[in-house]
């Protein structure tokens, strides 16, 4: 299942691995640039082991203390479900970029939970393109993540990263 | 140093960590209530193991690499920043009480890099408190977390949780 996205969608492929991984400067995203992953489900050990690090609530560490929640199971952390959607796209597209660092997240929802074992498919689509107004060696590139499990909506994330232009960067 | 928060700072003392650990349900949070704690600096390997495992960027991964960028030097990644922040919260205060999960995060800002070695002073304020118009067990809190390092601030996140009410709660 393909995350229902865009307007884009009928007119703009997503990108494949190869087109993607010439991306390095602000100049080379347009509006409507998409690209898609998938996500590998998590089980219950990868679930628990985030949430006692970093979000030890118990429908996040015990399956029977799940079970008593309006969660019903054990559920993966939404900071976990964050980091896992966006980790692909970094690997994918930012790391090679010149991709330096982003001011903030606009907007996270998390839609329902994630539960153990469900696949994601994630899709992260350029929404807005603006160059600096300040600096000429760097532009802002806003893009939304959506992610979704057998079809629904899991969690949706908006937000903008600076990348350096190719015209304003002298160590080309 | 304290965060500088609120309008309440002079009105309402952070809470204690005795009186935290009394908040079970809706009714036992009011707006105004803050409670403030200390996040240790991290070393540069905690910052490179995160970022290979979440976060792969050079300005993450590499102390070389970070130095030619605007960074100046290595810098944890803002997933990093946001989750230590959060994570002393949810064990003083959510784990302990019937807070049932969130539907997101509203605003979340990365104001300057967290650099190695520099502890957070973090202050989390109660800024809204509604009850749910379709659910007489649950109502939403809404917070501020505001993190600062060395007086200058780092991160300033905005969230929603659910809590389960006391009054609306069968089984007490």
């Amino acid at each position: 299942m393909r995350p229902d996205l865009s307007a884009n969608e009928s007119k703009i492929a997503p990108m494949n691995d190869a087109v993607v991984s010439s991306i390095k400067w602000f100049e080379d995203l347009e509006e409507g640039f998409s690209i898609e992953y998938s996500v590998p489900g998590l089980t219950n050990s990868e679930i628990i082991e985030f949430a006692a690090q970093y979000d030890p609530q118990r429908f996040h560490l015990d399956e029977h203390e799940a079970a008593k929640t309006h969660f019903g199971r054990l559920v993966a952390s939404g900071f976990q479900t964050q980091l896992l959607c966006f980790r692909p796209f970094c690997e994918k597209v930012l790391r090679n970029a010149q991709a330096v660092g982003a001011p903030g997240i606009d907007s996270l929802k998390w839609l329902r939970p994630w539960y153990p074992g469900e696949e994601l498919d994630v899709r992260v689509t350029v929404v807005s393109k603006r160059l600096s107004s300040k600096r000429i060696d760097r532009g802002y590139i806003g893009v939304e993540l959506n992610a979704e499990a057998n079809g629904t909506p899991v969690l949706a994330m908006e937000w903008v990263f600076i990348m350096l232009t190719k015209e304003g960067t002298t160590e080309k």
